[in-house]
């Protein structure tokens, strides 16, 4: 893998997220913006990062000053080798800034779309490079959470995909090569299907949003730390595994626990929801949630790591 | 809270798990369960469990050897203080075997039903004594994970949910009282939803159980060890928190992400999800992988705790 110059295009969290990663893997990186405050904002969010990308472990020659901004797209990413989109989930403004990119980066550097849901078919659908883009989908935060889901289009050469995994990995992240293209991916359906079921909850008056966030993290979300829904039923099993849990839970499948469609959204909804959050941060601005939340995951990735059930079968092997 | 002696009916794997966190908090605890070798069963699933009970911190006088097993319900249940429920979930067993328990125990003694789904009011329906009924739903495995959905029954008095509350407070747990019945109490509801879609995917082969493991715990399953659905996106939108949320990511609720309806579970879908668990397992037996993942939640438990946001603000005030 010849990348060494990475372009980032649109600086919102998942972009700045990002950009702490690949600095912190020793690339360069120029990264543009239109919003008025973008740079500020960008260098703001790396130095934020930074002692948490630092706890994970820089990469030879690292740093935050091999970092530029150009006001331009077009000449930010005229010289990369590789460029992450991250704009706004909206599909005309995502394909218009592809289109953009498309035409003014070098003809075989690799495009990776950092879209949560669209499929990148529609995404390269309109370009005279097609073959070199892919869904690269990050988690926040970018900059510690190691998934990227990659999904290839229709006209995705396997070569790029290759190319594309090499370089994610080269950014210490964990690839997850989605086969099929599906709206969402993977990812993104089940917190989807969580956070709807959250919502009618709500909305419904069932629940407080600080109720509903104990209920999951004090029971299911510390197994979902370690494993996924599967794996984590074929525990709940017993010595049966799996094989009894379906058997036994199969029938409550049928039953209307959960509902079918996002509730409407309306303003009563949106207010109990911002309102139940700003409750739960308890006085804490963001940015010590954010500190705290950091310093948490930083030391849950490395019993995550050391506890990963594959791993150590791997390493007694 | 006089509690001193608790019954516990039907040793599966929560029942057992329940008897393993009270014998550590100090109960004695008499066992029931119909089924053949259960006593053996138990007594060897509270010997695994009791390392991490330790780890935890045993209460002054607790002792595996103050647990007794009895072949009738009748006799297991006359003495104690509390009673706790934990046969099938099957809907007219649970009450044949609660109303079982109302006529034999004491008419003061509280129930307790570890039902995952049904309410309260169905079970306490035909009893001499409902208003001493709650259900009080744990999370396997229930000797490590705090949580406790604690819901009343529209006969329970507030005095005896009190009572419970203190009881369940007593053996370490979080106790989130749910304020509502409804099926799946709150948990539940959103695991359901988790787990149609994680079954849709496979289902369809757009991915298998090991592919939506890694998509699902890689990502956000880290973040829900720590935080739920909500605080996590009032994190991830920023500085906006959840405000800009909601107004960004709002629109995409209406895309049809999800199948919230729950798939045919045929044969081959049963096969497919079977297999895919054991083949993840790589060779690690099931107690294997227990004992791995009972390592790593009492190191979690330890990093939740210290990094929960309300009580290092707490702490700090």
């Amino acid at each position: 893998m010849t990348v060494q110059k990475v372009a980032v295009v649109g600086t919102g969290v998942i972009g700045n997220g990002w950009i702490a990663r690949m600095l912190a893997q020793g690339y360069d990186v120029v990264a543009t913006d239109p919003a008025e405050g973008a740079e500020e904002r960008m260098r703001r969010a790396v130095e934020q990062a930074w002692p948490y990308v630092e706890a994970l472990g820089l990469a030879e020659g690292a740093s935050k000053d091999r970092l530029t901004f150009e006001k331009e797209l077009a000449d930010a990413v005229k010289d990369a080798d590789f460029i992450q989109e991250n704009v706004p989930e909206v599909e005309e403004l995502k394909q218009t800034v592809l289109k953009n990119i498309d035409q003014h980066a070098k003809p075989d550097a690799l495009i990776g779309s950092s879209t949560s849901g669209i499929m990148p078919s529609e995404l390269q659908a309109n370009l005279q490079h097609p073959e070199r883009v892919v869904v690269a989908h990050p988690f926040h935060p970018v900059y510690i959470l190691p998934l990227v889901e990659v999904v290839a289009g229709k006209q995705t050469t396997t070569e790029n995909v290759d190319k594309a995994k090499a370089f994610y990995e080269s950014l210490n992240m964990s690839v997850l090569l989605v086969r099929h293209e599906i709206e969402g991916h993977i990812a993104d359906r089940l917190i989807e299907a969580i956070w709807r079921e959250s919502l009618h909850i709500v909305n419904e008056g069932i629940a407080t949003t600080e109720e509903v966030d104990k209920a999951f993290t004090h029971g299911a979300g510390m197994r979902y730390a370690q494993y996924g829904p599967f794996l984590t039923f074929h525990l709940a099993g017993g010595e049966g595994g799996m094989r009894h849990m379906l058997k036994q839970f199969g029938p409550a499948l049928k039953k209307p626990w959960t509902k079918l469609e996002a509730p409407e959204l309306t303003d009563e909804l949106y207010d109990r929801v911002v309102s139940g959050c700003e409750e739960q941060a308890n006085g804490m601005s963001m940015s010590e949630l954010d500190q705290n939340r950091n310093e948490f995951l930083i030391r849950l990735y490395d019993l995550v790591q050391e506890y990963w059930p594959k791993e150590t079968e791997k390493t007694k092997a």
